[in-house]
């Protein structure tokens, strides 16, 4: 079954926006969220929306929500690693300053929240939103304390760190229309993270070497492999996690699960890209 | 009307922390929390819950919400200040790292929202906490780029800050009773933030004055005044905010006012206090 195309990712943009409400860290958080990005968990909000014939409203709220907070934790993100830029511009704590930049991602955060009040199950919405904040903050302090990770290690801390803001839109969705699958959307979030970073890690491997920041390429050359074997194991990780997460997303109500399998495919040629170039 | 005493500031307490859901970073909001702190908001809400008759789930939500995000701004505002000490132990950016500090703070805004489940109009409630984070995030970068201000300005910038959470849990605790008085209770927040002010000025001035920030003390000085008649007129603007949020809180319904009016009575023991010390 095709996906009805939906035109709201734009009315998604706008929304986000208002949330903030003005003032001069609204415009930091609007410098931010200008800078573009891929908006896949407002995407996957709106195709599992789509899937479940969600009204607009609620359908704009889980993709808001998710969005916000992504973009909230790249913010607070960039300044805690001092990544100095952001898809080609100056990270917003550079851009700005770093008191702002906490200000702004506290201020997504909020706004984040906010937008769950056009949610048809605010209740058990901010319960799901509160507890994905909580396991992405733990991650990511996990994340940063680590430097060294066997292979189990990688996948626990990259789907402990990404993979609940991957499964909170579709979580969100799933909970607006009462329907069955919440535990197996996190599930995929956590499979879909991996690929995410594995994505990630074959770019960033020399940054992140000289960084001694935890890099699946990085592993694998440890423990012996050549630089071109290790990013083809990699990849290889990314396209069995990918593919673990199409099985699972085959179990999810009313098709829900082409919205996973929508991303699981963009992140699929995005690695066949990669390998073309190395 | 005497305040019903209420038992359950000790809840308030045990609700924040379980809402903080454990983990590393939950472990760092709780050593903060752990530091103490005079819960003014949390005892504004509990004393303006009292008064409408709310019941207990709906006082420890409104408390909590207000508490939290009271103490992220504290956590996110010492790291911005390089405030080494709070409450005469290591700030939490010290006692662990700055990473921890911005995760923390955003776990503790997260948790805030998440207490508002409990609360019986929650639609409301969430924007209403929404706005109030809002104009704090505007107030806090406003206040660190000001580094001078007439007395206007003073007003303008503590009361932006400051204001916004210190209504939040009298605002909630109206809006769960369905209650009248939402703008009288901001109005009140913004008079009871300048005597919250002036009295970090008045302790804090060798200190502002060194680092270059906004200082009431500083301020009148500057306008040629000695320094024991400095803080005498910062002193009496205090009291003058003090006397109109409590000609203020008489307006509010239920005698909802009692809970500014205790507050109010705290802030110029304090400032008495200080006068005595002087």
């Amino acid at each position: 079954m095709p996906m009805r195309i939906h035109s709201n990712i734009s009315v998604v943009e706008h929304v986000m926006r208002d949330l903030l409400l003005g003032g001069p860290v609204a415009l930091a958080a609007k410098y931010h969220l200008d800078g573009g990005g891929s908006r896949a968990r407002a995407i996957l909000a709106l195709d599992a929306a789509s899937a479940l014939n969600l009204d607009d409203t609620a359908a704009t709220s889980c993709a808001c929500a998710a969005e916000l907070l992504h973009n909230a934790s790249l913010v607070h993100d960039d300044l805690q690693e001092q990544d100095a830029t952001r898809r080609g511009r100056p990270a917003l704590w550079r851009k700005f300053d770093a008191a702002t930049a906490i200000c702004a991602g506290d201020l997504m955060i909020s706004a984040a929240f906010a937008s769950l009040a056009a949610h048809p199950d605010l209740r058990r919405a901010l319960i799901l939103t509160h507890e994905a904040v909580a396991k992405t903050a733990h991650g990511q302090v996990d994340d940063a304390l680590a430097r060294t990770a066997t292979l189990a290690d990688y996948h626990m801390l990259v789907g402990a760190k990404t993979g609940p803001l991957l499964a909170l839109p579709v979580r969100l969705a799933l909970c607006a229309a009462g329907a069955p699958g919440d535990e197996i959307a996190a599930d995929i979030g956590r499979k879909l993270s991996v690929a995410y970073q594995v994505l990630d890690d074959l770019t960033d491997v020399d940054d992140d070497r000289a960084a001694g920041r935890v890099n699946i390429c990085v592993l694998f050359e440890a423990s012996g492999h050549s630089r071109p074997t290790a990013a083809m194991i990699a990849r290889g990780e990314a396209q069995s996690a990918l593919q673990t997460a199409r099985n699972l997303a085959d179990r999810l109500p009313n098709n829900v699960g082409i919205a996973f399998c929508n991303l699981a495919d963009r992140l699929d040629s995005a690695l066949m890209e990669l390998a073309d170039a190395a």
